[in-house]
């Protein structure tokens, strides 16, 4: 099995997932709340690209949210933490979510053969589902206005840590993956410390939002993990 | 002082390096290669970028060696193997140097206020000489095709590791920056071993140039740190 870990979504073409299965990884915030909504309840998550796409999709059935750049969007339900996710609002409704980096990611690879949104807190869970597949993976790191983000990239080594575990054997990875293992390692008894090195938690420090970092760098604490059906429909995979 | 990790010559633009110190990496083998040929006593290195200008530069004051994606250029004097430079042909010579992507990175950089060359093999001395210059640096990764190379981005984590522990503080880092930094610290008593996994060494190893991979990862083997002058030719620091 080979494993490519790509920087950002700039880095890879649609084309380049065929055939693959496909992780996305947006651990600041939009992945650790689409698995927060669907551990609480919600029947789907539906990611959209831009504003009004999302605005047009409010109904009784969903619940809409999203962000630029950190900050919730005018006249949305929620904005992009996933403490907003935690509602009895979110049980029974279609989450439709629109997010900087993260929907963006999950829209370029829709043409893999699988389609899954991780972080920290479903790593292994992903990580074990990946090795069900049994087909080459491509994580995908959102980042962060077309730069690489050390939490998606530390969270890629995490998963390629817990899938060789799982394997019993090392899996063939590109050189980012490689450095992202051996980061990963080094770090992973430190993590919430690392993460807040990064461009990301820090804004989101500034914001108001070291809650959510904390949260979001949880180790293996929602183990459910989402996976597109048809109409890129994200639900939990049993 | 900040320090900023690039993953690759296409991933900056060259205004980018005004009033910073900026440092090529390409491990394997451009930036091992000059250090090499100064070590020798080459009187100096030209980087150019076409094969035809290298060729115009012949003379007995010269001596003109390149690759293009790890093979010879035909009628060239060397190819990119550091040890084409250890004859003492070189010595007193001016190295005209043209390469996939190493030439291509300092060529990009040169609007820096200092550039230099680095790999494993002058690392410290490279750090040295940043905290003296006291600037913002960039160190850009040479990669290889466009794609990051696990080789250059550990030579980058190695060289921000010395620079903490000159100025016996930390400094603020891009998230690349950190990653590298953690990763170059998990592999340290094992670079070697490491940078075998990666794909510009797998590369080499299958062209017959392993010993070339085992000369290029010793760590502070040759303290020459080569440093532009006008004209871009590099000569040693002193």
């Amino acid at each position: 099995m080979r494993v490519d870990v790509i920087a950002n979504v700039d880095d890879i073409r649609s084309e380049d997932f065929i055939q693959k299965s496909a992780v996305v990884i947006d651990v600041l915030r939009a992945t650790s709340t689409m698995i927060t909504a669907l551990a609480k309840g919600a029947c789907g998550l539906l990611p959209v690209e831009t504003v009004p796409e999302a605005q047009s999709k409010r109904s009784k059935h969903t619940f809409v949210g999203g962000e630029r750049y950190y900050k919730k969007i005018p006249g949305f339900q929620a904005g992009n933490s996933p403490h907003d996710y935690m509602s009895e609002e979110v049980a029974g409704k279609l989450v439709v979510l629109t997010t900087s980096n993260g929907t963006r990611g999950l829209l370029k690879s829709q043409r893999a053969s699988r389609l899954l949104a991780a972080s920290f807190m479903n790593g292994t869970a992903c990580a074990s589902a990946l090795a069900n597949f049994e087909r080459d993976v491509i994580l995908l790191c959102a980042g962060c206005k077309n730069e690489f983000s050390l939490e998606d990239g530390l969270c890629a080594g995490m998963i390629i840590d817990a899938l060789e575990s799982h394997l019993g054997k090392p899996v063939r990875l590109n050189d980012l993956g490689a450095a992202m293992k051996l980061a990963y390692r080094q770090c992973r008894h430190n993590l919430y410390e690392t993460v807040m090195e990064g461009a990301s938690a820090k804004q989101l420090v500034k914001l108001g939002f070291a809650h959510d970092v904390e949260y979001c760098t949880g180790i293996d604490t929602v183990p459910v993990v989402p996976i597109t059906k048809k109409d890129l429909i994200l639900t939990p995979l049993y």
